[in-house]
């Protein structure tokens, strides 16, 4: 019997891109660091130049149906500027590459440069350039944002201890949340045009889908206060997957308590609504774009009175393997998520 | 009557891209050139930082019936590092974001890494970063080059003065043949899949349009023999569009000889069964990744006896228009192209 090929499905997002990226050897000193951290960072003699780029599809990463262009624009630099600050890079440059196929109007595309600009104004950072192509299907949105580093102050996801404290920004699973309800308005109107959504009292979970904010406020506060994480990563692909990047990266376990994971009550009371477990939107839901890194006790000391960070866990030996205790003691391994083949966390 | 409103279809691609960036102030002191040239010129504090980015488009810029998936990763790089040598600067590194759908395999992928690798390794150049993702349609690419450049070797497009002589490298129009004789077999294909496709004698056209080459050794004699050109670009949109580009940016007018156009032997035989007239092809047909710049009298002397260099015209005062002259002496005002509705030159 031969063995069966290995497809995409069987390596899943993160298989595929180690799979394809293993035998790269880097050759321009230049280069720093590749592939396998939230950003590239290069040294073209000056300050480290820290890149990041991301592509964004129609039908997989967003659906126009209920996605405002404006919001649109502002969510796809928010996520790019995100994977810069989790570096401890301060965003520059954003450059923006547009796919649109003539199905949007000139007023979509100004609306989607709207957001853009927005979101360019608010982080200080220049739309530098990109590109504009048609499309024979959806709309794609590729951009790369550049940002300033400095080498003793760059935080990778590799840097995490043994007995660090694991910490996180702000609160899981609204985004997801949000996402739910705005799929269940477009069922809703889809069988009956003209039934009105109802989206009333769920702003902040509709907030939290439609225009994140990246934590420049927590990158901030770490200057000022000198705060150095052993290591760091924003939360894109949800909790679970991204302290598992951490943990391999640092080539450690973690232990993290479900009772401090920290969850809005609006998630809350949504969640009861869709008989979802609100812990596992935030273990999975993912487009968070909070921060999650780690600290030694010594740094922990300078952020504990920072009503933006909560304390959720730390981090052991590789052996003792990656865990989520419950309230009641049961420890259950964490699991990565990554996209499947419909490019949804299910 | 009310004024009708303006379409993405009126404004065109150039257009499009003005319109919509016309209001972007650069804010960054570091941003010393956005929007309007072959790349961006970044300052971070060492050597310039010079980036471009491209999204190509499945059904757009490239039919996966007819173009193995290997080219087509050479070419997807090939095509950014071209912008990049067009401002005299040296490719250092790329990010390279991709969405594929679920009908292609592993394989094909792998391939297409290939050539993205094999294009890094002839060029010197690190696949430093991206991402990957699912896609509901076709195949996306979008890549973006870093380069490092110089303040004072860096060629804008604006540079270019009066009675500056034009020139191009290499030949052009063939990469357009290449594409109509894939297209042709394509369809021959269609009818009757039973027939062989007809590609033969015409390799040059083929590798042309399948797997074109930077001209990296134009600029590696340019740093040799110390050569300035005033202005230059490089011939993606086809020589028409793109010297318009270069005397738009420097505010002056240019008169090409079309006797002098090169064009090869191969293109002008396939031309003549297409019924398509050669000097269209070069002035229109884009994607030949050759450089197009302007040389003072002075520097010319320089690279005269270069066999790659070929002298097309020269540039004029603005009042002059920007014109072909053919051979009986008539003058043709050049047009741009750039795209249509269908992402196609006519």
């Amino acid at each position: 019997m031969t063995e069966r090929k290995k497809t995409i499905e069987d390596l899943g997002e993160f298989g595929l891109i180690r799979h394809l990226t293993k035998d790269i050897r880097l050759k321009n000193p230049g280069t720093l660091k590749g592939v396998g951290d939230d950003a590239a960072v290069l040294d073209y003699g000056g300050k480290l130049v820290i890149v990041t780029s991301d592509i964004l599809m129609e039908g997989i990463h967003f659906n126009l149906m209920y996605t405002p262009m404006k919001h649109l624009g502002y969510k796809a630099v928010v996520s790019n500027l995100s994977d810069l600050y989790a570096m401890n890079a301060v965003p520059k440059q954003i450059i923006v590459s547009l796919a649109f196929s003539s199905k949007l109007t000139l007023q979509q595309i100004e609306n989607l440069y709207k957001g853009i600009k927005l979101a360019c104004e608010n982080f200080n950072v220049d739309l530098a350039g990109g590109d504009t192509s048609t499309s024979m299907t959806g709309l794609a949105i590729s951009i790369t944002a550049l940002g300033e580093g400095e080498k003793e102050r760059l935080i990778y996801r590799s840097g995490a201890k043994k007995n660090d404290l694991v910490c996180v920004t702000g609160d899981l699973g609204a985004a997801y949340l949000g996402l739910q309800l705005l799929e269940r308005e477009k069922k809703i109107f889809m069988e009956n045009p003209e039934l009105q959504p109802e989206l009333e009292g769920y702003d902040y979970l509709l907030q939290r889908q439609l225009k994140p904010e990246p934590r420049a406020d927590i990158i901030a506060y770490f200057r000022e206060y000198n705060v150095s994480p052993s290591a760091m990563i924003d939360i894109s692909d949800g909790l679970s997957s991204d302290i598992l990047h951490i943990c391999k990266e640092s080539n450690k376990g973690c232990k993290l308590f479900a009772e401090h994971i920290p969850i809005d009550p609006e998630t809350e009371k949504l969640a009861a609504e869709f008989n979802i477990t609100p812990l596992v939107a935030a273990l999975n839901g993912g487009e968070d774009y909070e921060l999650l890194f780690t600290l030694s006790p010594g740094e922990f000391v300078k952020v504990k009175d920072n009503k933006k960070i909560r304390t959720i866990g730390h981090i052991t030996e590789k052996e003792d393997g990656c865990n989520l205790v419950t309230h009641d003691g049961t420890f259950i391994p964490l699991k990565a998520q990554g996209w499947n083949a419909y490019g949804r966390k299910e």
